[in-house]
This record gives C-alpha cells, structure tokens and sequence, in this order.
C-alpha cells in the first residue's frame, strides 16, 4: 500500500486531470505492469520542450515498471485532410511516415528508456478495416454525443462546417484503445473528448475502461502564453546547446519551478528540497543553472552542458557585470520594446536616447549585444540590461 | 424532337416530381440511352401494388429503350443494425440476399423486361471498399447539410439519439450513383434527400449529377391512407386472383383512374380515352373490370383473369341483382360499422335490426355474405348493400 501511495504521488506531479483515480489505484493493486497508451501526430516531428511533458509523465510510468505504447497516428496521417479544404495537409506516404517514426525515435529515446517502450502505428489495424468495420464502429455513438465536443459545438452553432470525417476520427482514436488493450491513456487537456472516446468504446467492447490522465499545456519562455513555435516563446529540443541554456536562463523564477515539475528528471522530494533552500535565501539563479544544465546534457550529453555554462559564465564575468546591479520592476502589459523598457528602468533621459545607445551597440540584454530597437519584452521575465560601460540594471518585466 | 416530347409524357406519367427537367431533356438529346437506377431493400421481398409504381415508372423507360439497373442494396443490409437498437433487424447472410434476390427476379419480371434489366448487388463495390475509403467518402459532407434531412432534424431536435453510422447510409446511397454512373435514379418522395445525395457525389467525382425523378406514394384501397400492410389496405402482388380482382373492384371511381395512371400498361392516349367514354356516360365499373382483369392477367396469366371475371359476373347474377338499384351517398368520416350504414341508407329502421339481419346472415355486400356487424366502411369507395331478399342500395361512402 506504501508503493501504491508512492506511485500515485509520482503519477500525480504536474498532472491537470486524472479520472478516474479510484480505477487507477485498482489496476495499480492488481500488481500487472499497466498498458500506458499516448497518440502522436505522423507528421515530421520538430519537438520544442511543450511536446515533452507527456513524454515525460510516459517516463514517470516506465520508472514505475509499466509498458508504455507510443503510438503513431499514421492512419489518418495518410489519408490527409479528404475534404480538400486543408491544403497544407497532403497525405503522407508510407516511407515518410517511417522516415517521421524514425526521427521520433531519436528524439523521444532522449527521454524514454527504448526497452520499455513499445512504438505502434494504427495504420496496422486500421488499414485492415473496411467500410462496414467502420460504418459498425460510427453505430456506437450519437451525433449528439459528437457535437458536445468543444470545437464541434462552437463550430456547429456558428455554422462553420463540419465534415462528416472529422467525426470518424476521434472513433478511430477510441479504436486504437480497444486494440491496444490500454489500462491508461495520456494526452492535453485539449483532447478529454478523444481519450474519453476511448473508454466509452472500450467498454462497448466489453473492456475495462482506461484510465485518463491529461497534462497541461506547458507555458512558453513568457509564463504566459502556451509554448508554441508560432509566439516564438519556445526551446527546441534540437536547438544547440547555448540558445536552450540561454532561454532557460531567461525565465521567471516561477517559471522555473514549473518547468521543474514537469520537465526535469530530478525527483519529487529533491525539487522540494531545492525550493525550500531558495526560500531560504539561496540565489534562484543557481537552481536555474542546473536546471539549464539538465536540459542541454539531456539532448546534447554532459559535455556540451558543462561548455554552456563556462560560456554563460564567461560572458557575464567578462562583461564585469558589478555585484550590486539595482533592480526595478517594471509593468510591460502586452509587452514593451526594449528601447522602452531601458527609458523606463532610468538607464537614459529619453527614448531617443535608448533608441541611439542601440544603433551605436552599446546596449547589452543578459550579457548579448541588443540589435534589434522593436525587440519586445515580454512580462514574466528577469533580465540583466546594460546601457555603455557602467549603467546597469536588472529589470524585472511584469 | 417530336420524339423526346412523347418520351418526356410519358416519362412525365405519374410522376410527382423531376429534378431537373432540362437536364433530362438534354441527356434524351444526346440519343444514348440512360442509365436508370433504382434502388431496393434486400430484406424479404413481399410487394404489394405500392411497391410497382417505381416498377412500372421503370418498364416505361425500358420502353423508351434505356437501361435500368436494379439496385438491391444488399451491403448495409448484410451489417444488419450495428447500433443493435433494433433487434428486428438482424444481418442478413449471402445465402439469404442471394434467395430474396431470386424471389425478386420473380416477381419484377411480371412487369420489367429481364431483357433489359440487369440486376445489382451494391455489396460488390462496397465490400471492397475500406475504412480509408468510407472515411473519404464522408469528408464530402457535412455535418450541417445531413442534418437538413427531414426525420434527423426532426429528432435531433427532439433529443432522439442519431447514430453515426446512420449519417454514412445515405452517403452510401449516393456513391452507388457515382460507380453505377447512374444518368437518373428513381425513388419515392420520401427518398429526396439520399436521391439527390447521388447527385451531389456524383459532381463531386466528375460525374454529370443525374436526374432524380420521384414517383408518389400510392394511396391504399380506401383511397385516402398510403397503400400498407398494417393499415390493411393493400393488394399483394402474390394474393389470389378472386382477391386481386374483388379488392380492385371495390376502389373509388376516382381512385381507378390514379390506378390506371400509376399502375396500368395501357397506353395513356388510351386512358385519356376510357376517360372520355366514362366523362360521355359508360358505367365506370366496366372501366374497373377491365383494371381488374388487366392486374389478375399481369400476376396470374389472361386465363385466371377470365375466370376472375366469370366467377364475380355469377355472383351478382345469382344474387338477382336489380338493373336499378337506388343510390344513396353516406359521409361515413374515418369509417362507419357497416350495421350503421345498413340504417343510414335506409336499408333497415334501425341500427339493432340492422344488427339482427346482420345475425340471420340476411346481408350481402357486393355479393358476398356480412358476418361481422362491426366491420368498418371507409370513405371513397362504392358498395352495393342488400338485405333480406328485395332490399338493395348503392353506397357511395363519403
């Protein structure tokens, strides 16, 4: 019963949502390792640290002794988008889709254990069924029932259409559960109705239903916005080893313990153990540091961490940043450019001055040359800004 | 052009409604002849005169000299009711398609020319078809657009649960069109939405959308209610001739002739002539003998007709019928005990007597003995009453 109230804690860490937790406990008493089921996309994977939440709480159960499924959505990866209307969407052929699973494995292998894992693509079922299989399958739910989903409902009551496929599609992701056998399904929060699909379709099929647990959206370098490559708030994991330090570097204080939580592979108690040593007055900046380390050895071995930070340090050393840098907060709503923000933390009389000191390259943001005067700052961060030799100031964007 | 008028009359004959007449025009122009389908449920085959009318609107365009096919959708029938909702309808197998088929092929060719015809199982396509197929198929509708149909708006908006599945029959139904090339598809008006489903896949794969032509429902013997099995109001195609030719006899004048125009072989110039002699004064029930022997000889063969006529001739001439029977017109609203209408036309004073001669077995309708004082006369139709031995009255049931 200690190992089950153990394994619960771990499960738990991050999670946003877990139903139904009293089923969990159950299949966990049983004692059988559990079937760990997660659906990724066909496409070319170009993963940023927002996709490794999930694989992280995969990683969670494989500590734990379960058989985590990585599942390859490639079935409906090869059909495309049937309606025509989403053009960007053309189908994939079989030897792409292997060539995606491929890359995947290179990336996802960096944080699970390749002996524990299992990676399946639908396409090895689906592609056995035919048209009454699936006609069978659509008899099990309602239209109604459909249409309760979030976007379904806003797009039907705006009168947006919706193809008939798209209802097809979560049946088939509820499909895969039934053959997979899964015990639990990961996902975001943005898709309970497809993994709730799942255990309704189970249960038709006279399974027991899987167990549901989603994580959240991870926030991007601003705390604020979801971590996505089109707000330019993200961390590739392919990115070199300076520009993931540097950006781990970059983030709030707050920031930093959530990311602890959900991307770091330190445990439980030993995060605790760090928090309560920052409140006791230790510089956070340390506790970033490892945490930026731990990022860059992850994808790019211990090496490469050690250089980012001898380089980080030198930067900063050479800069000769003095020891008593005075701080000010400043409010950057929606956020402010930079030359505003110099002007406002009083490092010079007037905006045109700021806007002058960066053309001449006299401005320097945590140690690197300021080139760009439009470059917005954005709330949640903590920089180090340097206006010509001696005026310094750390800013704290709120 | 002379020509494709004449075609069009006919084509015309009956009809309830035709989309899109110019269309039709058009492909009658290009001299090819058409491919014409129909569709039929591969359930059973137990057809009564409602089911010949589309059979009837096919011979004629078999006389025209185009193609029908004879669709048995033998592909949904054989998944049976997925959502098992519907406990009355279970898969069919092969074996039972293959034998429904038979009893079909006996059955239509008592009225198409098995010359002409060729007959369908949509299964061939269907069952090569697999789920990546139905799931393109139903990308070229919407969700919007299916919901326009009139028995799912009506109970999506009464809550009553829609399966899926049922939203990919009509889909179905109309990729039936797009692999059978259909130029026009026949059904009744109750089929207007998956008939012009046809035409919209149809355009969708490079098809010119075939016309739809949409034959009425036929009303039943009482003239008012569709012709159907529970409402008892049918003539089936394999009753016996006496019945065949009794049942027709008892129709409404008005409701002969929309027997002729949906029914009959007769030429319609010769109709319009029957019309003419009856409008100048001949006894429409010489008009409805030859209807009846015309229906008798088609099931039965010229020789049962002739006996069918024979036999109900003695009947009324051993019942001494006098040549000038009073005629009496009684509004009978949704139908009247025929103990009631003995007393409205005078036949008896009163109900309870009526009832008595009823008892004696002292009351004749056409011809033949009343044993049941409750049995319902129904408005539309023309009935000759006697009682006891002098008493006579001609009925008109309003």
């Amino acid at each position: 019963m200690k190992e089950i109230g153990a394994a619960m804690r771990l499960i738990r860490r991050g999670t946003e949502e877990l139903l139904i937790e009293a089923e969990l406990v159950e299949k966990l008493r049983n004692g059988r390792p559990l079937r760990v089921k997660a659906g990724f996309d066909p496409t070319a994977p170009d993963l940023h640290f927002g996709h490794t939440v999930l694989l992280n709480k995969l990683r969670h159960f494989q500590e734990l002794g379960h058989h985590v499924m990585f599942l390859i959505g490639d079935f409906t990866g090869m059909i495309g988008d049937p309606s025509g209307k989403n053009a960007t969407r053309p189908p994939l052929s079989r030897e792409q889709v292997l060539a995606n699973a491929e890359t995947y494995r290179e990336q996802v292998f960096k944080i699970l254990d390749p002996e524990k894992t299992e990676i399946c693509f639908n396409s090895a079922w689906m592609n056995e069924m035919d048209a009454a299989g699936m006609i069978r399958l659509a008899a099990q739910q309602t239209v109604a029932r459909m249409l309760e989903r979030d976007d379904f409902a806003k797009r039907y009551a705006g009168e947006q259409p919706i193809s008939i496929h798209e209802f097809l599609y979560p049946l088939c992701q509820g499909y895969d559960s039934v053959v997979m056998k899964a015990d639990i399904e990961l996902g975001g929060t943005d898709q309970r109705f497809n993994l709730l699909m799942g255990r309704e379709l189970q249960k038709h099929y006279g399974q027991a239903p899987q167990c549901v647990l989603m994580m959240p959206l991870l926030e991007g370098l601003d705390g604020v916005n979801k971590m996505s490559k089109s707000l330019g708030n993200y961390i590739g994991i392919a990115e070199p080893p300076k520009e993931i330090f540097g950006k781990t570097m970059s983030i709030s204080d707050n920031l930093m313990w959530r990311y602890y939580d959900l991307l770091s592979f330190r445990g439980t108690d030993e995060i605790a153990a760090l928090r309560t040593e920052v409140e006791a007055g230790r510089n956070p900046r340390d506790v970033k540091v490892m945490l930026a380390q731990e990022f860059v050895a992850r994808f790019h071995g211990q090496k490469a961490a050690d250089d980012a930070l001898a380089d980080f340090e030198a930067r900063f050393r050479n800069n000769e940043i003095p020891d008593d840098i005075p701080e000010v907060r400043i409010a950057v709503g929606e956020g402010m450019p930079v030359f505003k923000v110099i002007q406002e933390a009083g490092l010079t009389g007037t905006t045109s001055e700021a806007s002058r000191m960066i053309e001449q390259g006299a401005v320097k943001l945590d140690g690197e040359r300021v080139e760009d005067r439009a470059r917005l700052l954005l709330a949640g961060n903590r920089v180090i800004l340097q206006v010509g030799k001696r005026k310094f100031a750390t800013v704290v964007l709120e």
